[in-house]
């Protein structure tokens, strides 16, 4: 029916009408991959990296090349974690079964991430992927509220269900969006002039609640990454949430916060994005690094938010949950305190960002740095003053590091804005090994 | 704002009512669950029963008790399999990525998998559980139709995320469906008198398919479980549905088979429950069994079905595809080829087959015995004459047979289907032990 549309927009992906420039291992790989997975599969960067084992902060090819995984938030604690790894194993050896039976092991592990919340954050249910959780968490919240409208910011990601994706504009102009999803613009501290950036957006998103009863509907939901990651990354200016939140409220809405992105101590302040603004979410989303790989995920939820979708109906997930799950989620916050890893995000992403920032300083091309802890976005312009976004030159710069074995991506609408997300385990070596082949990068890219 | 409502219904849960009647231990769990986990999550039994450990057939609590497990389609080939173990843990400590890099791993399952399927299935996509390959699924049944009706029966299920829960009737009333989902009776043998189930089962979809277009929509899919599982186990009656096919396709939708119960040799006739029925689907779902419990799940599709869909959009999962979930699923591929695993689901289905049947002729409050393979369903009836369905005595069974440390459950709208699902490595002693406790828990309940 579309055959007619442009292809699906990714950031780095590789386009498979350069196959030919492949060298012919490459090549046989992507024609393979084509054949048996089809056409909605991506591959990362120009030239796509083939890779076959892994440690730390370290990925290897089958040639024995080493790359440093600067663009890691799945084994957020470093690739084959040895105490991860072996808590995993127990499990797997013990017991490996659902939720329908009494167990202590799930307990514990919803008993310590309530831990991380606020008081008014009372339950936590389990799923296999972020995506599972933030179509559970908007499922509960329209159940909750009785409303259907969604408002998100303008490059949102979310999840890849339906209805997540349907929340989800950074998918592309091909994906729809659903009838009932608005979007605000994300809180662009680089372009939006304005003194206050949490009652500027307030009001964006006041007009768009005003939009949606207009048409007779009600909002249920406001949404977001506090770190705005698929925008372009705004870390830097917390607080914004709170007026937000406010108008959302008055309005019978909810606030989702996904921290699949920003959750597990990544933003270096808290083990929660979303604390740096002061607000207590009504769910909370996270996944990702929550197994450090094993696939677990969850939602986090005020007991009234939950309690008419868990009177009313059941949620089962085969896999969320389970033991093994449980065991890798368990051994994950283990890890993150006995590693101080909150504490190395901070120090060493300070490390990173000052090194980014000097760059910045010898080089008018990046526009801006910003970001916190391990989560950093610089935004390449064609110049300073008119600030276009120069989406050529950051793809260029991610497959020129890509060259020299340094992984990273790019994000925003334009894709200019290189994206920077090592593991939690990064040491100041690293950040020197990165900042180092950025700048050769830099000046390799004309 | 539905406090009003009943609480959602599930066959074979433990009423929270009833808590007083647990002992200490069971009452604290239970309790601290609700506390943790919420409403949304129930407990299998009257009496919930606690697992500590598991191998093979055999679960364990910690008192060391041992269950029969009659009940498994998730960890198929027994619990803890040392050989998928083995090769799960090899993967984990060399690499955990995801498909954004060339890997071979992932390109070797999807090539054996597609080996299983006809010639016109031409892809695999990857997702992490079930629920997810059915979003996709049907996702793509709408992109590449341009339709939105979905067709499934009564009592179907085939999801727990927005879209795929709003085609899974059997969620409960509170649920709601789709606004173009609609429902036709499952191939019921036992009620329905009909000399031709697959033509009587076409006209009905038919009559759907024309309520969908006076009302301006088409057909996108009809989605069915072949086994017709939560219907209550319609199993025996191949080759229904290639009438109903027909019929499908004349209005220009697609065939979505759901194998994340049926599939994987669960059925001891093939690989996939659809090959009874003589058909070629467009998509099929896979899920549950895939990995052996390591969450693992994806579909199989046409390529001109998944070609507008992969081009104009994309598709990524952090988790689906994974290294670490292909060596799972690698391992799944071995292990039913090299313990002939097939082979064993329709010899060891067999006896079960035969002893249930004879259980039936000695109790006539056994209305109807059907199944194939390790799938089987045993209808409890008033009496044979009216059919009544008695879903008090089923769940009087299944309490019954817990108690002697035998594990099932019960499926149907009324909840009086015995489902009797064990491992593939079933084999005739626990038939045998199975059987006798069987006999002894309908001596048991009056």
């Amino acid at each position: 029916m579309s055959t007619a549309k442009s292809r699906g927009k990714m950031n780095n992906s590789f386009n498979p009408d350069m196959i030919s420039q492949l060298d012919a291992r490459a090549r046989e790989n992507v024609e393979r991959r084509a054949r048996l997975l089809g056409p909605a599969y991506r591959l990362f960067y120009a030239d796509p990296v083939e890779i076959r084992r892994a440690e730390g902060v370290f990925l290897y090819d089958s040639d024995g090349n080493e790359y440093l995984d600067a663009y890691n938030n799945v084994v957020s604690l470093g690739h084959c974690h040895p105490y991860v790894n072996a808590k995993i194993k127990e499990q797997m050896d013990q017991l490996c079964t659902h939720t329908r039976y009494m167990q202590d092991g799930i307990l514990d592990v919803a008993e310590r991430l309530l831990a991380t919340f606020e008081d008014e954050i009372g339950h936590v249910m389990f799923t296999c992927t972020g995506s599972e959780a933030n179509d559970l968490a908007l499922r509960m919240a329209k159940y909750h509220t009785g409303n259907e409208g969604i408002i998100v910011t303008s490059e949102a990601y979310h999840g890849n269900s339906e209805l997540s994706a349907g929340f989800s504009p950074s998918m592309g102009e091909n994906a729809r969006l659903g009838a009932w999803v608005r979007r605000v613009p994300a809180p662009d501290t680089y372009r939006i002039e304005t003194d206050d950036m949490g009652e500027w957006m307030a009001a964006r998103v006041a007009e768009q609640i005003h939009d949606l009863k207009r048409r007779g509907q009600g909002l249920a939901a406001f949404v977001a990454d506090s770190l705005f990651t698929s925008d372009g990354v705004f870390a830097h200016d917390p607080g914004i949430l709170a007026p937000v939140l406010k108008v959302v409220r008055d309005a019978g809405g909810i606030f989702v916060a996904d921290e699949v992105q920003s959750g597990f101590a990544r933003d270096g302040r808290h083990m929660w994005g979303y604390k740096s603004h002061g607000v207590v979410p009504d769910i909370v989303s996270m996944g990702k690094p929550m197994g450090n790989g094993y696939p677990v995920a969850g939602i986090a939820v005020r007991p009234e938010v939950a309690d008419a979708f868990g009177h009313d109906m059941r949620y089962f997930n085969t896999f969320g949950g389970n033991t093994v799950a449980m065991a890798a989620a368990g051994a994950t916050l283990d890890v993150i305190a006995q590693e101080n890893l909150l504490e190395n995000c901070a120090r060493v992403g300070a490390l990173l960002g000052d090194g980014l920032r000097a760059l910045s300083k010898i080089d008018d091309r990046i526009g801006d740095v910003r970001g916190t802890g391990l989560y950093w976005g610089v935004e390449m312009v064609g110049d300073r003053d008119s600030k276009t976004p120069d989406g050529t030159r950051a793809a260029a710069l991610v497959n020129e590091l890509r060259r020299r074995r340094v992984l990273i991506s790019a994000t925003g609408y334009h894709g200019n804005v290189l994206k920077i997300r090592p593991h939690l385990t990064f040491a100041p070596e690293h950040v020197d090994r990165f900042l180092t082949e950025l700048e050769g990068a830099l000046m390799a890219v004309q």
